[in-house]
């Protein structure tokens, strides 16, 4: 199980699925990779797709897929459930994706989960896709299962967000669309058919109006993923979107912010680790803690010395 | 809105309710408030209850809170949502307890949501139950809304975890499970007078004999707690842990971990602060996130560096 960059610049696909595992657990070499590849990042289309369990997400997406693939694209999925801390996020690729896009060669498809904190999720995901940018894969989709907080952050790895929502809800899910209204580019209304639809439409429209008025008004699409309807829309859509922001220069302005809070949070796990592996292994600390847990001071106080002196 | 350590200390409500408030957000004074106060906290029964939406935890906690009253016991209750950033968490506590709980004034109410980062919420819980710890009352609880692993971070602040199973409910719930019976040092199968409460309990017990043997076997209790049944045993479940960990030395050492790793997540947190405040607004490090945007460099070679700096 060697791992070597001439493989993965050759197009192995088995090097990129190897190089995504190292980097995932941080194993040796890994910052060594994220080096090599960074040169050769921004170039790749990626979206993020969210939206609440039951829409459809996979099937529209799977769609989407084989769209991208008949205009000659090739396709990575980084596909992330941060819910649970136990299924490992493993259950989400492998259940849905037994299909023919599995044999396409032009497609690269992979799951992620919860090993670590949620933070860290999110730092992953978004390694995994400057891996598949740098490997050459044209469009990198960012599927998550549901919506919450950390759906939100790992959504902010991509470009443009695809909302998928489906008619006929209950109360509980509309109050949460509001959550993910604010982060929508393109809408889509999945199951189409169903009743309730218009309904929905005309609710979307509403909260978009509520919202600050922005240069780019979020399309709303109406689709029937499981029968390919209204599909090639949600490409033209996302195309759009892409255009907008190149040249409105909302791309470089997101992607420069992108790259200060990358560089934030890598500063702050450092200093963690740091903090971990010196600080808190120390007689000292031990010291610090035993006083605080008999109270003969509080942990407020000890804290104050001890990041005082790291900043002296 | 004055808040007086001099009114907290006399035993006024709305000084309790002022001093969570200042301190969940953070404002002026908070730090000032946590060192008054943390020589006099460690005496509260800290209790932490989990447990599978729609398990009845609200209604047991609420037949609990009644035991303990009757026992003399004043009770304080941190309900904490972090399922959503949205909600903010209030309609958990206030659509549960509007019922004879909130007019007693031995019983204090408080509930939490996810307003910053979710290991924020842990923290703040943990600050709330320190509160009303040193303010004197005697049986605390930690109440969340689901599973999953914020909960069980939340459910780590508390010194004996009780976990409420219901009868019946899917195999998706039973997944679920595995990861909350690690944390578990009591069980209530409450609504056992529903079909499937001795299999679950079977179930329980062969997962009780998959794990470590431990000094402590967790026993697993039967309520049905909208019916006052088999609460009081609960009560002394919990009682005899309590008894266990104080005897056995538990207690203590896992009150040391908890100062330990708290003290270690406050210097996590003020490091990330003075990065926030200082580094970041930096014309070098606008100039640092400038030649990575432009992939002159890449963020690894320049966290390096400035890391360096910092622990020179």
């Amino acid at each position: 199980m060697e791992f070597s960059m001439k493989d993965f610049w050759n197009g192995n696909r088995r090097a990129l699925a190897r190089a995504i595992t190292i980097v995932e657990n941080e194993r040796d070499g890994y910052e060594d990779i994220m080096k090599d590849i960074y040169h050769h990042t921004g170039r790749a289309q990626v979206i993020g797709i969210t939206g609440a369990p039951g829409a459809g997400k996979s099937t529209l997406s799977d769609a989407l897929i084989k769209q991208f693939r008949k205009q000659g694209k090739t396709v990575g999925i980084v596909a992330v459930d941060p819910t649970s801390p136990f299924s490992g996020g493993a259950i989400l690729g492998d259940r849905i994706r037994m299909n023919d896009l599995t044999l396409d060669k032009g497609v690269y498809i992979r799951s992620m989960g919860t090993r670590g904190s949620l933070g860290g999720l999110s730092r992953k995901t978004a390694d995994a896709v400057k891996l598949m940018d740098a490997f050459g894969l044209d469009v990198i989709f960012i599927e998550t299962v549901g919506v919450g907080q950390s759906e939100v952050d790992i959504v902010k790895n991509a470009d443009t967000t695809l909302v998928v929502l489906v008619p006929g809800l209950g109360d509980d899910i509309q109050a949460i669309k509001a959550g993910i209204l604010e982060i929508g580019d393109v809408f889509v209304i999945n199951k189409c058919d169903r009743d309730g639809a218009d309904r929905l439409n005309v609710e979307i429209e509403m909260m978009l109006d509520l919202g600050e008025a922005q240069n780019w008004r979020p399309p709303i699409e109406r689709t029937i993923a499981n029968k390919d309807q209204g599909v090639e829309d949600v490409v033209t859509a996302l195309g759009d979107h892409r255009k907008y922001l190149e040249e409105s220069g909302l791309l470089e302005e997101r992607r420069r912010e992108r790259a200060r809070s990358e560089m934030l949070e890598m500063i702050h796990d450092r200093i963690s680790r740091h903090i971990e592996e010196n600080l808190s292994k120390t007689g000292e600390f031990n010291g610090y803690v035993e006083d605080v847990f008999e109270r003969k001071t509080d942990p407020f106080t000890v804290v104050d010395s001890i990041v005082g002196k790291i900043f002296k």
